[in-house]
């Protein structure tokens, strides 16, 4: 058991308050870490608002060292350095198995209800015998976690540390859905919808930003697809959608051009919402698809975007417009729910 | 001027009169065909019921002989067998040129309005000095008949003539939404929604007609594509919709697996049909798109499909249930109407 310093989000909504939490040991096939960096992202924020959960360490965004390892675990050792990852790659299942593109394995997909490890179904968690559970499977906002070791992914240990936690969620999201799944041709139109960090990482593909228009739906009287088809000769090679607004989905596929368009969603939509087209524009040959993480395995896939990175091919930095200790974490709420930042990285080691 | 023997359609919906009519000569970038035999298909049925269109040479399976080419007409000449196509491909557009697949030629693409020449706007159909329209640029219901050069595949003359007319629409829509652009990898599962004539031709690509199950929606309390989903252990990996009913469109794609399913949409729906879903199951990484005659470009892709029927590699003559002579072509339709035929093919020599 180690005593360590948490950010628990007691109440939703209210301010995570720093509290002296206990951590149990990695069972098999888990792994323990220390964290290094870590941030926050419109998710962590989404269900920390949400009502729906409470007594959580959030947060999924992060680089650390890893403390421990649970029975079987191979691949890592102590003092390796590693990105956790909200969701995971057990290697077996039918997902992780294809070689159609899919990421969305069976066993460690994304689940934001769930809170407990899949060994056991508790949480390694507590605080005076109290549980505390977790969240997307990583829970980074603490100075120790444990986390199945399929959502762990070893990383070069000369990446930059204050800066490569970035890459964890939105960057490769928005990343992914550019590289992996629209894959626009050199020379393409590529229309984004929403500019969050998701939206200026599919843009960075380009070139840094290469954004050469900006476009507000409000200074339009007609819809903005047919704005977008009237720039662009019929409609843009590809576009890709951020917000997870229905409306916007529907705007995004509706500006693709007939022939070869391709328009990803990206963003994740509400519960209730229903994406509403005509059937005829998908007769005039244009596709509609959608992404996860943007398509990328996360244990095959990271280790080559965090060389990327290394070797500069990947603008990341510019993403982080704030830096704060990790004592100060509610500032990094608020500069979010305000705004102000696009990523706002918190350090460990004030 | 030729006077020829044609089956027109003076009424909507009225059996067809055959009639001796008069063609004009082909004008520059046009050839004159003579036909030798033609099929009937439900889009000439479709139309010829709509009530929208009258005083008309309707079909467009058929296969011709050259007998004149107009100024600028290098690629062909009198004497050569030709295929003539509803869609056509000018070779210079953005889509002919497209390397993305598409073959929405901007100028030859499908017109089911037009009924008259591109060049000067006038039909070259008449009888008594009235005008009889061209339907879907082919109008192949006729001894001779006049179309633009970018509408008409030269084939290999070794094709057997009384089948190969069949390759002109169906059966190309559905093989090619098949090879083109649902693409199953071998071992895939395909749901195929509809069996005419196109439904068919998509089965042709695992082996003749390879089709293991027959599901029939209304032998089931729940909807189909959860039928399909549990038959196969969380949905098919292709779907090809092949019926144009925006219902059976919705449970295609609903029926394809995530993290790699795709749909393809080939029937043609209603002018006001939605096509709605949760936009949730594009985020689970499945894949929607529509095709129009298979993706194919009738030019430069026609020729090695034809090939293909050569070599014995496609079993196209099962789809011809019916053989007739042309003064017969009411029969032709009452087959049809009454879900007796697949393909009937008229022959011009009694
Ligand atoms: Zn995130
Ligand atoms: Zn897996
Ligand atoms: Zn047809
Ligand atoms: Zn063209």
């Amino acid at each position: 058991m180690i005593i360590y310093i948490a950010a628990v989000a007691w109440e939703a909504g209210k301010p995570l308050v720093i509290e002296e939490v206990e951590v149990a040991p990695p069972q098999a096939g888990e792994v323990r870490l220390k964290i290094l960096f870590t941030s926050l992202c419109h998710t962590d924020v989404y269900f920390w608002d949400s009502k729906i959960l409470s007594d959580l360490l959030i947060s999924h965004n992060l680089v650390r060292i890893v403390e421990s390892v649970g029975e079987g675990v191979r691949d890592m050792k102590a003092g390796d350095k590693v990105l956790p990852v909200f969701t995971g790659e057990c290697g077996e299942c039918g997902h992780c198995r294809s070689e159609e593109g899919s990421n969305l394995c069976e066993l460690l997909r994304i689940n934001t209800e769930r809170g407990v490890m899949l060994s056991d179904g508790k949480t390694r968690f507590s605080k005076n015998g109290k549980p505390i559970y977790h969240f997307l499977g990583t829970s980074t906002f603490a100075e120790y976690t444990v986390l199945h070791a399929g959502c762990v992914v070893k990383i070069n240990p000369s990446a930059p540390l204050h800066t490569v936690c970035i890459l964890s969620c939105g960057f490769c999201t928005g990343f992914g859905a550019a590289v992996n799944v629209a894959k626009p041709k050199p020379g393409s139109t590529v229309a984004v919808f929403g500019l969050g960090a998701v939206g200026l990482a599919v843009s960075l593909l380009p070139k840094k930003f290469g954004i050469t228009d900006f476009l507000n739906p409000k200074d339009y009287d007609k819809p903005i697809q047919e704005v977008i088809c009237e720039m662009t000769n019929g409609g843009v090679d590809r576009a890709i959608e951020c917000t997870g607004n229905v409306q916007a989905s529907i705007q995004a596929f509706e500006s693709v051009h007939d022939g070869w368009g391709v328009a990803v969603l990206v963003g994740v939509p509400s519960k209730d919402a229903e994406f509403k087209t005509h059937p005829l524009k998908f007769l005039q040959e244009r596709t509609l698809k959608g992404t996860f993480f943007g398509n990328f395995k996360p244990r095959s896939h990271l280790p080559s975007v965090v060389e990327k990175y290394i070797n500069k091919e990947l603008e990341v930095d510019k993403f982080i417009t704030h830096t704060i200790p990790f004592s100060e974490i509610n500032k990094a709420f608020e500069y979010m729910l305000t705004g102000k930042s696009i990523r706002c990285v918190m350090s460990m080691q004030e």
